[in-house]
Parts: structure tokens; sequence; C-alpha cells
């Protein structure tokens, strides 16, 4: 931790910094510049945070040496964190995984028609949403517990996973029942006490960046995870918002390089909330690949303009067949597969 | 709702969408301009809806022309939105409510004084956070039962309201048991069940605006909490985020004429998480009553170097003072009061 | 300067770079922390700008600990800068500043009979664009020359003062021969060569924010203009762009207590391109004064559905008189006037 | 357009816009439903936009059908622009077009050698600052005509094409007589005096996208070129400015699809300002052909630590080398080469 005193902080101002951080069994380190004076603190920085240090008189400013974030950092794993899955299916590891399926579950022969399909295309993640986070109350809300049943049977015909949404805390011992890999939402990736649940469950966790969220709150948020025992957590790039219109959301593919630096945590990439239009979708799908991202999560629909949510970003089942071509082209081009 | 076709659209694609509109009981009208068709639909929109129209082939675009808020519109209710609550006090009325205290409840004595010295400034409400949404899962995480148990016991003492943060569905009835008003944080404005859950309260909300969430998504939020029948809401503008980083939020008070404007329901203006800095916080609680709120929300500390919480940001007593004198003037200026 | 090394560096890393800091005439202080080496820079931090340490092997990251500009900072000149211009009117004084007019110049009559109408009001300054950045090359472009005499007459025969655009470093002399203060728009804050051409002009000065500038940004734009000796320069904040769509752009009123902070010059606040709606501009208008600006600019139209830009946040010239009066009352509850 | 009335227009409100509709030689075409008439105008779309029609009484919003661009859109030509440079260099066409060097010229023999290198890897263009837009005024400001001399040089003694900026009015000849494409830079891209200038020149362009710019807004922008007669134009996305600070910008390819859908223009992607680091580069120019660009701009240095710009976002001349290689494969992948 550096503290910077404000030109004008006297002498008093500066010992009495100097001494709280003797309090906390730390050590002022004091900088005298031609501008300004300088304290760095020499110990372990995170007993100085519970300490609102800007709020001492004489300060200027706070920079922080370390990141906030701990076990999700790489100078706690430098190794990928890789996870074997039922059916053979490695998270993290050379080949990517692939989620498929309808955006909302809306019923089972549809379901497995579609499981059936992306299956055959590539995909190991059946995909859908039973509950449904919408933006109107009187929007379509999931089918619940059936969309829940739909999705294990469908899995299982098939010899799929399901990756499906939580959304709240009372619905977490619900979805762990069907499911093999829990969704947080973005508008979830705060809801702290849902991150606890999912940590404590101990299934695998696919945790959606939100949408004013930075990595670094991403990260934060994967802690709360990792925190409570849960190391088996995939994080997920879908857009971030922007000022730019022309598409959904702006997926930030800058993220997965960012990610791949800062944490040993596999990361997964979402082109269809990351653009929310169908034909924008195999391109950024194929850019995150070659970005160096170890998932997708596509949205794939028999008839767009009959789905219940998510229509207009949805994939036809050729279309996705096509998609995974390409991008098994890409992957081997940069040494990895799909 | 009008429905813009592509240029190269057919006759067939053209009629095909007309006969999806007439299936649902609405009558489309076809006008064909130099360089595009165009449908106008007439009818209850809200049946549209439900159909992901730019998924339809020939569709370049969709444009609603109503808004997607019923309840929370000017069009359903003209008139301000205003209700009663103890102690005399009304929200949404001439007079701006104030709400003050630390950020989060610490103990018992420091609360209760705080409370009689805001209560004498001029604050009505006690505010204090007993559940606290905190990015590190290693921060303090609020006393629980025991913090909303001192709010209550210290705004009982000083004759004021209590206002506090609802994090959990889990936690509606325990808050509900001790608080006069439930405050939905900014991390939770899309939390949807949590939002139905204080819908059925029926207890007031404070419903926060979210970091990325644009007016209309606030009012969405809204919606789900009227929808429920519960019209006690006030809304909250506390900063969204930007690329500007002087502040810890950029404070958006254009969103106070706008609310005004689109919505009859009140709203109050949140300078502390707004602005991030405690140098800031009065110019800013005045420039929001100069631009119209309804109600403000301070945080104040006796020992801001010493708070659990968002010590840089809290108001000492004696300028939360002061700042209650100018907002007065400020307020008498405009033609209403504190 | 604070240069932090990765966790990987090596003693050779670390020597390189306190050899290259010494070759700059400057101190290095090592200083080893638990989980990072640090090393803090004694001397002219401007030296070390020069050399790009990021790009240095075994560096994680470097912090700034002075603010780059240095004739617009507080440590420069702690009192705030105030400026003589004609007529009596004083620029960063205790009277806030009032600039009004049509968005473009479009014919002197117009122009004469709304100088006399904002100047009875309480206007000092003719606004008005002669060139004007329009987003379309079809649309109306300015009437030039024919504007600027236009102006000079019209505030001659008022006695007020002309602030203008300038938009291209060939029109400087030009428009300094007709105007009082010379406008640098939003788009152009960062085309360094007009900076400079201003600058060295020594004609008083209006620079607009642009779009996406940090306050940081507007006051290195502002040390162009300060660096060439002309001091006499006005900061204005006019909204900047983010994902809100219900404005134009968001008025960002935080930026006036950080810019008021952070140096000695004085700023003005646009409320009309700040909301981009007539309904919206005065409650803006007030609330930036109540931020504590130093001044306002406001367009005005007799006519707005006629206007040939900005019609519909023009203010019609009896609404600009309400505010005027409104305005009025809320300067004198903080200590000011208009 | 469209216009949209609000609930309360009167008849007499309606009855005056269509008036001025019919008198600007258009059809109003009134639609009565519901909830809101609404009027649809066929005819010239353009005639309207001079009229500020939200400006008129009783208007709630007003939505064009068509977007504002014309030149620059698919609408005006269907398929790709693709121009001839000398070297038998195709802009726009199968092959991926690269442009490399470093920041700012420093001297001739590090570009010389630079090239050469640059050259044997695969880059066309060598691309290089001589007038260098810089956010403080004390930071290095380009070599000008002998930057500009250097480049010709080097560039004709390896038999590549020069890429350079040009920042003002008055550089535009100069530049022309030694550049074979003149580069406009972010900042610049609403200059719209400097947009005409180039467009006036006939030379080809490279526009790149400002850092609060809509793709839209980047296309008015080229239209400004367009309409000047000059078609040689390729757009470049180098990154917007998010609330993201882990990269300098955030790199948006979204718009490349976007653009290709949008546009007959190429594009090309530059990811040294697109992230800022130099590891983040070459995943994020892999994702950019992945996502379908026809360019790639990068900056290469010898020795990054001695650059006088960008030197940490500047890959070294084997780094370079190694990302030709990785990003032939991935243009083969997807049928294209570089």
């Amino acid at each position: 931790m550096i503290i910077v005193l404000k030109k004008t902080a006297t002498p008093q101002e500066l010992e009495y910094i100097c001494q709280k951080v003797r309090e906390l069994g730390l050590t002022p380190q004091v900088s005298r510049g031609i501008e300004r004076t300088v304290i760095g603190v020499i110990g372990d920085e995170e007993k100085l945070q519970v300490q609102p240090l800007e709020a001492f008189p004489g300060v200027e400013h706070v920079m922080a040496i370390l990141k906030p974030y701990k076990l999700a950092s790489r100078d706690y794993r430098a190794e990928n964190t890789e996870f074997d899955m039922e059916h053979g299916v490695k998270v993290g590891g050379k080949r990517i995984v692939v989620m498929a399926g309808p955006c909302s579950v809306e019923n089972y022969d549809m379901l497995l028609d579609l499981a059936k399909s992306v299956k055959k295309a590539g995909a190991t993640f059946l995909r859908g949403g039973a509950f449904k986070p919408r933006t109107s109350p009187y929007s379509f809300q999931g089918l619940g517990e059936d969309g829940l049943k739909y999705l294990r049977q469908a899995a299982d015909e098939t010899g799929m996973l399901v990756c499906t949404e939580v959304m709240d805390t009372r619905q977490v011992d619900l979805v762990c029942k069907y499911a093999d890999m829990l969704q947080i939402g973005a508008r979830n990736m705060q809801n702290f006490d849902l991150l606890k649940e999912c940590g404590i469950s101990k299934k695998p966790v696919l945790l959606k960046r939100g949408l004013s969220a930075t990595v670094k709150d991403l990260l934060m948020s994967a802690e709360y995870l990792l925190s409570k025992g849960n190391f088996k957590v995939m994080l997920c790039e879908r857009g971030i918002r922007t000022f730019e219109t022309a598409t959904r959301n702006t997926l930030d593919l800058n993220a997965i390089p960012v990610i791949k630096k800062e944490t040993h945590l596999p990361v997964l990439v979402d082109p269809s909330h990351g653009t929310g239009y169908r034909d924008f979708v195999a391109p950024m799908a194929m850019a995150g690949i070659a970005a160096g991202c170890d998932g997708l999560m596509v949205e794939v629909h028999q008839c767009p303009e009959e789905a219940k949510s998510d229509g207009e970003q949805s994939l036809l089942p050729k279309q996705f067949d096509e998609l995974m071509k390409k991008s098994r082209a890409i992957a081997q081009a940069i040494g990895r597969d799909i």
C-alpha cells in the first residue's frame, strides 16, 4: 500500500498515520519527494484494507500494490485450473468446451431434438433457462422445475451435461438436483448471498460477468466462490454495457487475455448475449476462440421466430453446425481443439 | 409497434408477417415508402412483445411506440405519487425527505448518538446497513439482525423512521420486522426474485438504480414492485458507471428531470455513493435538490477514519448540519422545503 | 513515481531499472515487501515520463504520484483564476456569467432580437455558431464570416460579449477578429494543433470537455493553452457519452466540484447539450449553479421548430427569462449572484 | 420518418405537423392507435431532417427509418469496396493487409531496420507517426517533415507503402507528398474540416474510430470523405472508452461484423491501441482476423523501453514475426490469406 500525502500535510498528520500503521503490526516507510511525501507500507496489505485510509486527514490518495483477489490470482496458483466432469468432459483443458441450446426451455420435444442436433455438431453441454431473469414482469418467466426436468432428461438421453441458471438462494438446492453446472447470470454477479450458497454447494459454477463489471470485479465475485472452497469455477465474458447501440452489448474480448493473465480459472465466451443479433454470433464466436477462450456458449433454436425469448440472437441448428466446423479450424490453427 | 422491412424483403415475407400480426388480433397497416416498406401495428402492443419480431425473415428492425412500463408511467397515473409514513413524514410531497446515518451499523451507542445529531439537523429517516453487499468476501459483512435491532431502537428513541437494505429473498420477512422502508441496492436492482418478494411485502421500498441501468431499466424494475400491488416505491439515483475515475461513480442528475417526466414515483438522490468522496457530497446534494429530487440520502459518521465501510465518503455530523442549512435555502429558492 | 515489480522479477532486472533511474538524475528507493518489491523514485517525475517504464522487463505496473498537469493545477496556483473582460464582466468571480443565444447564427434580425431579450434577462455573452461542427456533411454548416459579423454587430448594439466556436487552425485569426472569447468544441478538445493556435492567440478561451474525456484529459488540454502563455481559460462541462439514451448526453455535474478542487480555472455548465431536451435544461442549469459552477451557457431561440440546428434543446426567450429568475435565487442561496 | 405524438396532442397540433410535412413535398400518413397517434412520412426522409421535429408542439419523439449515411451504406453499394495500390497491394480484397512499424518515427536507421524486418514477416505498409497527437504538451510531438522523409525513404528501399497520420488541415498537402495513405486519428474523427480536406485530396484514407464514436458516427465521418468524391477509405477499429481499466481501451470487435453488414468499406483492426499492453496484442490481432477484418495495424519496436511513445504496447520484431505466422493460419482457416 502506498499512501500519498497532500502537499499541505503536517508532520503531525504524517506521524498519526505512521502510528496507525504500526498499531496494525505493519512497517511504515516514509519517502520525502520534492513535491509529495509518500508512505510505503511493508507487511500484510489486507490488514490495512479495513481502515478507510483516504478518510485520514492529510491523505491525498492511496494506491494498492496488490490485487484484492487472492485465491483467484495467478500468485496463488500459477498453472491453469482444469476440472473433470462426466462423459469425459474436461473444463479448462486443451479442448474448448461448447454449450448450446435454447435461451428458455419451452417444451421437452423441442429440447430433445435440439440436444441431439447440437450434440452431433460438437456441443457437450446442453444449456437452457428454466428460471429466467426478465427485464419485464410481464415476460415469460420460465418453466421452473419442469424446465429443469426436461433439461436433465434430454441431457441424459444424449449423453450431455446440463448448465442452467440459478437466480435465487432458495433455488440452489433444487437446481443442484438437476444440473451439472450452475450458471450465475450477469445481473446476479454481485448477488453475494447467491455466490455464497453456490460456493457452499460445491457444484461447478459458470459465473457470468456483469454488464458494468470490470475484470477485477468479476474476479472478486469468483473469490466469493473460491473462499467457500469451490474451485470448480468457469468465468464467462458475455458483453458489457457501453454507449454503442448497434449491438445489444459490447463483447469485450480484451477480457480473455486479461483473464488468462490474471487468474488460473478457465473462461468461456457467450457471443449470443455479447452481440444480440444472429448475424454477428458466428464471427464473434470464432474471434473468442482466436483470443484464447476455453469455452463457447451459443443459443440455438429450431424456429427463432417462435422463441419465447432471445429469438433474434439464436442460431438455427444448421448455422450452429457450420459454426462448429469453422471454429474447429480456428482452434486447430492455434493448437487447440473443439 | 413499427416494423421496418429490409430493402430486399419479398412480398411473401411481408404477407407472412401481416398474417402473424392478424393472428394476434391486431391490425397491420402497410406503408410503402421510397426506400423501405414499413408495417404499423394497431392494437395492444404488448401482444406483439412475446414474438421476437426481429427474428422474422425480411425484418430490418422493430421500433416500439410505447414505453415498456405501464403502472410506473405517467400515462397510467398523471399526478405524483405521495405516501404517508409514521411521525407525519410524507414521501413525494413538497417537503424533501432526508435520510442520514452511517454506511454500516457498527454498534448501538454510536448509532444512537448519530441519530440524535442527524435528527436535529433535519433528517427524518435513519439509514444504516445491517446486511452489507461487499465486493470482497473478506470485508465486513454487517451485523445482521443485531444491526436491525439497533436501528429500530435508535429510531424509536429519536422519533425517526428506518430505511435499511435487504439483500436476499430469505431476509425479507426479517427486515420487514424492523424497518419502515426496504432498500434494494444498486447491485440487486435486477434481482427479480427479490423485487417480487419486496413487492408482495407491501412495505415501502427505496429502489436504487443499478450501476449500468438506464432510467428505463430502473422503471422496469419498479414495475415488478408495482405489479405486485406495492405502489409505495421511491426511486434512487446513486451514480452510474462511466469511464470517469475522478469520482467513484458518475451521479447522473439528468435522471431526475427524466424520472419526473416519465413516472409518478418520487425520486431521491444519494450523493455519498454518487461521488465517493466527502468533499463532493455537499455540492452534489444541493445540485440534486436544484434538479428537483424528492429526497436525499447521506452517509454520516462521527469518526470516518474508523468506519468499517465508506469512511472516505462520510460527512462529519457538523458537516451534515451545515449541508442541511444550505439545502434548506436551495429548496426554498425553488418553492420546496426540507 | 512508484514502480511495482513482478513477483518473478530478478535482481538483475531490479538493478537495471535502478540504473536507468539514476542515469536520469533521480534517486531510486527500493522497498522489499512480502509479496512485491517496489521502487520509489525521488526527484522530478517528469523526467521519467519520457521513458515507457511498463515496457521494462520485470515491471508489473507503474503508478504516478503527481498529476500530469502542472500549470492547470492548484499546486501551481492555489487561488481561483479570474479575468476581466469588456463591459465590466469578470470571469471566475462571485457573479456567475451567463452566455445565451441560438445554436447557429441564422440571420441578423433574429439574432439582434434574441440578443436584446437575453441581455435583458441577465446574459452578458451572446453565443451562436458561425462555423458548425455537424455529424452529417449534408447538414447546415453555418454562415461562416457573415455569421461572425452578425454576432459582433448584435453584441455591440446590446453591450454584450461574443463567444463563438473556432473549428480549424486556419480560422483562428478570422474568429479572433470578431469574437471576445473563442470556443473550442467538445469534438476538438484533443485537436492539439487548434489548442496551440488558440493558446498563441492569447484570446480568452472556452474549452469544452470532450464526450469521452476525463477531467484529467480536459485539464491536459487546458495545459496546452496555458503552456503557450494563455491563462484566460474557462472550462465547460457539457455532458459525456454513457450508455443512457434518455438524454443526448450525461451531464456530469460531479465534474464541477472535482474541477474546483483540482484546478484554479473557472468552469461553466452547458445544460442544453448536456441534456438535449428543452424540458430538462432549466433544472440542470439550476443544478449546475448549486454544484458550484462559474457560468452557464444556454441555447435560446424564438422559434425552435424552425431552428437550423438543436431546435429540440433550445429554450424560448420567456423560458430563459424565467430560468434566470430562479437561477438568481439559487445563486443567492449559496452566496453568489447572477 | 415516424412521428409519435404525445397522448395529449390536440387535433390542431396534428394538423399543423401534417401541413409542414406537405409543404416539404412529402406525404403524411396518420395512423391512430389505441394509445398514441403516429404519423408516417412517405418521401425523401432527408428533407425532414432539416426540420427539428422534436421541437414541434405535441410531438413525443421521432424515429428515423433510414440510416443517416448514404454513400457509405450497403444500400448505395452492395458489393465490397476494393482498391489497388502500388506494389500490387489490394485493400479490401481476400488478402488481409498488414501495417507495421513504430509508434513514432524516431530516426532513419531504426526505421529502415524495422521496415526490413516487418516486410519480411508479411507487412506491406510501413506505419509510423511524424506528427503525433499527444495528451501532454510536454511529450514528444514528432519529427514533422523529417519523419515523413524517413518513412518515404524506408518504404521505397523496402518496397512498402506509407501510412501516416495527418493532424491538421494545414498539413494535408505536405503529408500527401510523402504518404500513400493518410491516417485520420481517433481524436480527429470528428474534425470535420480535416475530413473535408482529406476527402478533396483523393488520397486513400485510413479513418480511425473515435474513443466515444458509435459505428454510426464513424460511418457519418466516412460520409464526409465519400461526399467529396474520395471512395478510397478504410475504416479502423482501435478501441473505445469504457469503464474497464485493465486495458487502455476496449477493442470493440463486435464492430467488425456490424461494419461489414452496414457498409461496403473495408475495415482494419489496431490491437496495439485497442489493448495498450504488449501481452494482449497478439491474441486480439488474431481475434480481429477471425471476426472478419480486412487489415491489421501493429506497433513494432526494436527496443520498446527506449521508445519515445507507446513502448508498453509495442511488439518486438520477433514477436511480430511469430504473430504473422499464427495469423496466417487463422486467416486460412476462414478462407482468407495474409
